[in-house]
C-alpha cells in the first residue's frame, strides 16, 4: 500500500508543489482506482499473499515450452463434430461480435456442417447442433476470433519437467483470414491446404525433431526474439525465421514431394506472424503453472471474445472477471477507419500476461510503424508495466534496457493501487462478419475488471481469516 | 570549419566555465588533430568540395546490391594458380602478420601448391611462384585475413542500374577457420566441402532465384536487419535467417540429394555470421560508386591486413593512406587474453565505411555481449559517428533513434577537425599463425592516416586552384 492518500491527480499535485517553488520530480502517480481502498487494505493484510505471489511467479518463470507434436484438434484437445472453440471468456452466439460470428460461420463450412456461411448463421442461431467453448477451457489459446474446429491442426507444446501441455492452431497470415472474421472462398481454400498439406507435413517434421532429441525450444527462441526486435505479439518476424531454420532440414529430409515442401517453406517464410501461434501457447503453458495458488493476486489470463474482456487470477481459480472490450487506437489498413473496427478480440493478450507484447515494446521500437505510437512511448510502456508487475523474467531480457527482464506477473493489487492498466498491442478485426483485418493498434482492458477481481480476492482473504480465527 | 579555436580539451574548458557558475552543456568537442589546421583551411576553401561530397554520398546511397551468382574465384575475378587475394592494403609475406600467414599457408595447401602448411611457408618465403594482391584491387572484400584462392567460391553482387559487381567468399563460421589464420585438417576439410558441395549448390539456387526474377535483395535485407538487432558486422543473425528463408525453397527444388541440402541448411543456419560475406560486398558495391569524385573528402574504403590499416578516399583515387593497425579492446574466448591477439585485420571495416557495424551499434545493443562495452556506449557510438559522417542513409534506419538513418560517408575533414575516429567492431584473430579466433572487440584506425589523406586532398586542391588561376 502507498503512504500517500490524495484525492487529486498527479498533475494538480505537481503543480501545487511547483507553485511553492519546491523541487519536484513529476512521476506517473495516480490515486488507487475508485472504491478499491477497503479491498486493497484487506488483501494487503492477507498473510498468504507475499509467499503466494512469489510462488506463482516462480512457477511461471520455471516453465520451458517445447514443440512436441502437431495434431488435428479432435486428437489434440478432443474436439467433437459441432464443437467450436473461441477466444476470450465464455459467450453465446447472440452476444458474439461480427468477427467471431464470421469465423464461426467459416468454421462450420470448413467442417461440412453446412454448405454456405449463410446457412451457418442459421445453424448457430438455432444452437441445437453446435456448442461454443473458450479455448482457455481446453488448454488452448487462439489469436483474434480464436475459432478452432475439429479438423484444424494445432501445435502441441509441452513442459518437459511436468508433461503439462497447451495448444494453438497454425497461423493463416494477415488480411482476409478466418481469425479476423473473413470466410470467403480464398480463406477456406487456404484452410483446406493447411489441413491437407501443411499440418501433416509439420507433424512429420516436428516428430522427427523430437525423435532426434532436438525439439524446437519455443521458450529459448522467445529469448532470442527479444534481442531481435520482436515483442512476440505483433512482431514475430525473427521467431518465424528461427522456426524455419530449425524445421527446414527435417522438412527437406521428410520424403514429402519437394514442390509441397517448397510451398510450405514459402508460406511460413512469407508470414511474419507465423510464430505468434507458438508464442501464445508457450505463454499459456507458463501461466497455467501459476494457477490456483491460494492468496496469489497474479493475473494468469487476459482474454477477449470481441464483446467482453476477461481476466483470470491465480488465487480465484477459473472465475472470469469481465467487462466490455475496448476499441484499439492505432493504424488502419487502406481506407478503413475507427468506425470499421471491432472491439478488442483474441486470446493473444496471453503474451502481455506473460510479459511480452505491449509489456516488451521497448525491445521492438519498429513496431510503432504497425500499431502506432512513438518510439519513446514504446520505451516508456515497458517501464510503466514494471510498476504493475510482480517481477522480471531473466530468460527474456531487453538489451536496450541494459538486459532487464520483461515485466512479468501482473498484480491485481498494483493495478488497483496505481490505476496503471496493462498495455496490450493488437490486431484489429473489422466489426462486420466477413471483412477480415482492418488495422492494428494499442488497447487496454476495461478498468473495472481489476476491482472486480480484487473484491473476490478480498472476500477469499476474509473467509480464510474467519476460518483460522479461534472461535 | 568550427568557430571555436581553443588549445585545451573539453573537460578543462567545461570545468573552467562551471567554475564561473555559468550554465554549461558538456559536449564531446576536442581541438582538430595536431598539424591539420592549414590543410583543413585549404580543403575548406575548395570550391568543388561541397558538391563533390554531396555527389559521392548520393551515388553511394543510390546503389542496390542484388545477389546474382556464385562462382569460383578463378571465374569471378580471374584469379590464376599461385595468385592469392588478401585483406587490407598491399603487403608482402615478410611484413605479413601471423593470421595472414596462416591463412595463406592453408590456402596454398587447399590449392595443391604444396602438401603441408610448413612447405607453404617456404613457398611464400621464396616468393617466386606466388603473388599477393589486395581483395580491394579485384572488386572484392574478404573478412579477417581475407585470403581468396582460385578454387574458392564467391558471392557475386550486382547493382542492376549499372551492372557494377563486387565479390566475397562464403563464410566458414567462427573459431578454427582459415580467415582467422587457422589451417588444421578440420579447416581444410570444411573448405573442401564448401568447394565441392556448398558452392555448386548455392550457384544453382542463386541462378534459380535470378531466373525467377526474384533475386536476393541484399540491400533490402540489410534494412530489415537493422530493425532486428543486427549491425551487419559482428551480428548478422537476422540477415542469415532471411537469406535462408529466401534460398530454402529453391534449395529444396534444386534436385540435389536431400541429405546434402539438409546439410547445407544446417551449415548456414548454424552460422550466425554467414550473411557477413554478403553484407561486406554490398557495402563495397555502394562505396565503389562513390569513388573518384574530384574534391570529395569521403572515405570509400577502410581496411586492414593485420599489420597496416589503410583508407582510400574518393577524391584521391586508388592511393592508400596507411598506419599501424591497432589491437582491439574486447572480450576473449576461453583462456585467451590481450597478449594472444593480433592487430586489427580484415576488409570487414567496409561495413563501418558504409554506416553499418560500429556506426550502427545503437540498433544492436545485444552485441555488447560479444564485443564488449555497455548499452549506453552502443547508443553513444552511433551518435558520435554522426559527427564525422556526411549524411544518413534513409534505407538503413535505426528504430531506437526514432528511425534515423545510419551515419554514412566518413568525411576526412570532419575526422581531422573533431579528432573523432571511426568506431569499428571486429573479431580478433590469434597473433600466431594457425590459432584462429581469440575474441572480438572494439578498435579505431590509427589517427595519423586521416591527416595523411587530408594532406593529399589539400595538395590536389592547391593544384586545381593553381591550374584555374589566371596567369
Amino acid at each position: 500500500m502507498t503512504d500517500h492518500v490524495v484525492s487529486v491527480g498527479v498533475d494538480l499535485l505537481a503543480q501545487a508543489v511547483a507553485d511553492q517553488a519546491a523541487p519536484v520530480s513529476q512521476v506517473d502517480w495516480r490515486p488507487p482506482l475508485a472504491g478499491t481502498e477497503d479491498d486493497l487494505a484487506t488483501v494487503a493484510l492477507d498473510p498468504l499473499r507475499g509467499a503466494a505471489n512469489a510462488d506463482a511467479l516462480e512457477r511461471v518463470l520455471g516453465v520451458q515450452a517445447v514443440l512436441v507434436d502437431v495434431l488435428p484438434a479432435h486428437e489434440a484437445v478432443g474436439l467433437e463434430r459441432g464443437e467450436f472453440l473461441h477466444a476470450g471468456p465464455p459467450i453465446a452466439w447472440d452476444r458474439a461480435s461480427g468477427p467471431l460470428r464470421g469465423a464461426l460461420m467459416g468454421g462450420a463450412v470448413l467442417e461440412g456442417l453446412v454448405d454456405t456461411p449463410e446457412e451457418a448463421a442459421e445453424l448457430f442461431e438455432g444452437g441445437l447442433h453446435v456448442r461454443l467453448e473458450p479455448c482457455h477451457h481446453r488448454r488452448s489459446v487462439g489469436p483474434m476470433a480464436g475459432v478452432v474446429t475439429p479438423s484444424m491442426w494445432m501445435f502441441v507444446l509441452e513442459d518437459p519437467a511436468t508433461g503439462a501441455r497447451t495448444h494453438c492452431t497454425l497461423n493463416e497470415g494477415l488480411g482476409k483470414v478466418l481469425r479476423y472474421g473473413a470466410y470467403s472462398p480464398e480463406v477456406l481454400t487456404r484452410l483446406r491446404w493447411m489441413g491437407e498439406v501443411l499440418g501433416p507435413l509439420l507433424q512429420q517434421v516436428v516428430r522427427a525433431t523430437v525423435a532426434q532429441e532436438a525439439p524446437v525450444d519455443v521458450t529459448a527462441i522467445l529469448g532470442q526474439m527479444l534481442q531481435m526486435g520482436d515483442e512476440a505479439h505483433n512482431r514475430n518476424r525473427a521467431g518465424t525465421l528461427m522456426l524455419l531454420r530449425d524445421l527446414a532440414p527435417a522438412m527437406v529430409s521428410s520424403g514429402t514431394d519437394p514442390a509441397q515442401v517448397a510451398e510450405a517453406l514459402r508460406f511460413i517464410g512469407g508470414n511474419d506472424h507465423f510464430f505468434l501461434n507458438l508464442a501464445m501457447p508457450a505463454c499459456k503453458l507458463a501461466l497455467d503453472a501459476g494457477r490456483d495458488v491460494p492468496g496469489s493476486t497474479m493475473v494468469v489470463a487476459m482474454s477477449r471474445n470481441g464483446t467482453d474482456f476477461g481476466i483470470q487470477v491465480s488465487g480465484t481459480g477459473d472465475e472470469w472477471f469481465t467487462g466490455p472490450a475496448q476499441v484499439a487506437d492505432g493504424l488502419y489498413l487502406g481506407d478503413y477507419g475507427p468506425d470499421d473496427a471491432n472491439p478488442d478480440i483474441g486470446d493473444s493478450a496471453i503474451t502481455e500476461t506473460a510479459g511480452l507484447g505491449g509489456f516488451a515494446m521497448a525491445t521492438a521500437p519498429a513496431i510503432v510503424r504497425f500499431v502506432g505510437g512513438s518510439v519513446p512511448d514504446a520505451l516508456a510502456t515497458t517501464r510503466r508495466m514494471q510498476e504493475i508487475a510482480l517481477g522480471e523474467n531473466p530468460r527474456w531480457s531487453i538489451p536496450i534496457l541494459e538486459f532487464a527482464g520483461v515485466p512479468t506477473g501482473i498484480d491485481v493489487t498494483r493495478v488497483c493501487r496505481t490505476g496503471i492498466l496493462p498495455q496490450i498491442n493488437t490486431g484489429m478485426a473489422g466489426r462486420r462478419a466477413g471483412v477480415g483485418q482492418v488495422g492494428a493498434g494499442l488497447v487496454n482492458p476495461p478498468e473495472e475488471i481489476f476491482p472486480k477481481a480484487l473484491t473476490r480476492l478480498a472476500a477469499l482473504t476474509r473467509e480464510r481469516a474467519a476460518a483460522t480465527t479461534p472461535s
